[in-house]
């Protein structure tokens, strides 16, 4: 017979699953062909979050745009602009004990963004 | 005084940014702790979706789960997985003329999914 584990182990087990998933839209921003000053502000995320950082790499676009993407020990960071637009858009997926929501003050300031949208989603909820 | 672009050249340039984000949960997944599975399934997810990929990482974290980005000329695919939990998190984001919704039979068999959650965001439109 196979013994439940015990609620202790349940809970620690289901909270390491569990996730936020802000997706952000920045409008009417600056700097968004700049891939040095791009890479720049993804590592400003990380630190801001207070996570941690195991790869990025980023891409820039002839004749321009600039993708990113930064992977975490808690998930990841995307980037993708439009600089001829003035739109980017990200997300920002962490689980664990960082904070997400403290890229946003970075993104919008580091970019000079006239509007940022973010919609959050929870990940890995038990159904 | 500045012109107007002509209405073709707007929609043209709107078009571009325009993008579909599919937030992708699996449930009662196998096979996530294997990095080769995953990596070759990320990479049959671009084909499938007729994406053209620029750059792949995948990482083993210790004792288990996997996480990997695809960096796509058309945006991104990541995958974070939960072995234990039968669990993993993935984001496609496309833009242009890629089709991501031909990933979902290919995640839900290679990782033999009891449940694949879609939920599709438009991104880029404009406010």
């Amino acid at each position: 017979m196979v013994k439940a584990a015990p609620a202790e182990d349940r809970h620690d087990h289901f909270a390491v699953r569990e996730g936020v998933h802000l997706i952000i839209d920045l409008h009417g921003a600056e700097g968004l062909n700049d891939i040095d000053l791009i890479e720049a502000t993804l590592r400003r995320c990380v630190e801001a979050a207070q996570a941690t950082l195991l790869h990025i790499h980023v891409h820039h676009f002839q004749p321009n745009g600039v993708s990113g993407v930064a992977v975490l020990a808690e998930s990841h960071i995307s980037i993708h602009t439009w600089p001829d637009a003035g739109y980017a858009a990200l997300d920002v997926f962490m689980c664990g004990k960082a904070t997400p929501d403290a890229c946003i003050p970075v993104l919008r300031e580091a970019f000079k963004a006239q509007r940022v949208d973010v919609n959050e989603i929870l990940r890995g909820r038990v159904p």
